[in-house]
């Protein structure tokens, strides 16, 4: 019975979403801008404020909500065995910055969410991600998969031996910022010089060469040569990335998303692929890449299968429900 | 009954161990150059017989020995769902090279090792390492640790939410071949240019400075200026390489081994632990970087403990009875 209705949370940097499903499909979702100011725990506050107002939205009884999977931008910090969150772009405390006006270090999101909800789900956005293309996207029955997404930023999901990684406090899967090319005057906005993210996210590309990084992808697919040298180079550095995690975990599959690869991956794949399976044959020959099936809804989808019970799942396999919230 | 004896190979590219033990202890550990002609399983033949071998010199009924770790080289290649090795440096079918007076591809280790022993748990021996170390060495109780090796390669054993990392051939923690510096003129042993090993390992390093690897660092240890430079440079690039897999695996522990780390250690690890906690800190902030417990004994340590009866631990970490291999 208090599985009838799951529910769901996408929070990010510039907004949060809500999302409530039944065994048929989602139900409704609702959106807010991320709240940045108030008390240590207005951020989660807001999240449950939203959670009750998608129920009275679907005319659904709040005591009816007792699971909640959540995808959160990270870097998650474990504080008395629970998951807070602290996002450089929402808490102002480690960098003053004036557009963040808190003094936040650490949110307790897990510490109020579970005030309120009996089962509460934490996991990075693009852990989310992965876990709703191994559940009905493009990693089904996939063991060793990872999900990378080439959009502002570079994250990814791990999946290895059929179990995804987590980590000492829930941060596994930050290869973004591996380095690979230390002597690079790339720098991302972490700090590092020329890690993957330095070199090649849609901030930092943008940055770097003076536009907008979907103008300079979108030149390069016009055959603009400036542009097409740009574009082939961050190609070739993704596909070095995607090496070095192939290398590191003997992956078989990746799935990538992010707004760079929607819009490019017909002519990018075929040079990334190239950086991949040329090293190594042992552990790169068949790895497959491939577009990842649940686009822009893959963070939400992924929050509601964290605590969605497993008899909904063939089901939502065959409706594709989610669709309806694109 | 069948628990009371177990064996133990550790085969490497130039020779082969076989190891007896029960619960107080090893019982004979017997040892054989490496075999590289005969037909397609003579290295596997060979195991087989240094066990028998060993049965007979410990005065035990082969039929006794009925579970077999081993800890070999790599890569591994999964043929028909059992494991087969592939070591370049013993199968001459990959390179043709002079020395290797054999058309070897695929040695079909498990395939053999299971006509003759019931169970049989086969690691690459720095997955070995790591099973060792976490079951009587520096990772005990750790869940989130990685052993790494820096000798003659660069090679890692994974473990992530306390369970040891295979991926889809058993080849995860070749982060070896990680590329740290594609424009370098480093070239590895598996023909990547700038990968972790082709910068820094006892082999290329000594052959790109034209001096024993082992007299370089003897060397820097001993102030002589350019060659304090060469190994600090080293130590960093081996930092760097930790650094990406904590950012990739949230790592809380390296336990780190290998003949350049055993000897320098204590300056080596100051440089390296800055070039790893300098950045990402919501992810290296704590980690700790120590030096392996178990040494040379620890491949040997590692494959016995992959088929050893849990009851024997206690006792076996009370005793540390595997001294007497040394």
């Amino acid at each position: 019975m208090n599985q009838a209705i799951i529910g769901a949370l996408d929070i990010g940097g510039t907004k949060m979403a809500a999302i409530l499903a039944n065994a048929d499909g989602p139900l409704v979702r609702i959106t807010q801008p991320t709240v940045k100011n108030g008390s240590i725990t207005a951020l989660a506050d807001q999240a449950v404020a939203l959670l009750h107002a998608a129920c009275e939205r679907a005319g659904v009884d709040r005591t009816m909500l007792t699971r909640v999977g959540v995808a959160s931008c990270g870097p998650f910090v474990c504080v008395d065995g629970m998951l807070g969150i602290a996002p450089p772009n929402i808490c102002g405390g480690h960098s003053g910055s004036p557009d963040l006006p808190n003094d936040w270090t650490i949110i307790p999101l897990e510490k109020v969410l579970r005030e309120h909800f009996e089962t509460v789900a934490i996991e990075n956005d693009c852990v989310t991600a992965l876990v709703a293309e191994r559940t009905f996207g493009a990693a089904i029955d996939v063991p060793d998969c990872v999900y990378v997404t080439w959009s502002t930023g570079i994250g990814f999901g791990l999946c290895v031996d059929g179990r995804i990684l987590r980590g000492k406090q829930g941060n596994a899967g930050h290869a973004g910022h591996m380095l690979m090319s230390p002597d690079s005057n790339a720098v991302c906005g972490c700090g590092n010089r020329g890690d993957l993210e330095g070199l090649i996210s849609g901030r930092n590309l943008g940055n770097r060469v003076g536009q907008a990084t979907a103008d300079v992808f979108q030149a390069a697919a016009n055959g603009e040569p400036l542009a097409r040298t740009v574009a082939t180079e961050a190609a070739e550095w993704f596909g070095r990335g995607l090496y070095n995690v192939a290398a590191t975990l003997d992956t078989s599959l990746f799935v990538v998303g992010g707004s760079v690869w929607e819009h490019h991956a017909d002519w990018l794949a075929p040079i990334v692929r190239e950086q991949v399976v040329s090293r190594l044959p042992a552990l790169t020959q068949g790895v497959t890449i491939v577009t990842a099936a649940l686009g822009r809804l893959v963070a939400d989808v992924g929050a509601l299968a964290l605590v969605m019970p497993n008899e909904w799942i063939p089901r939502w396999r065959e409706t594709s429900p989610w669709r309806t919230l694109a």
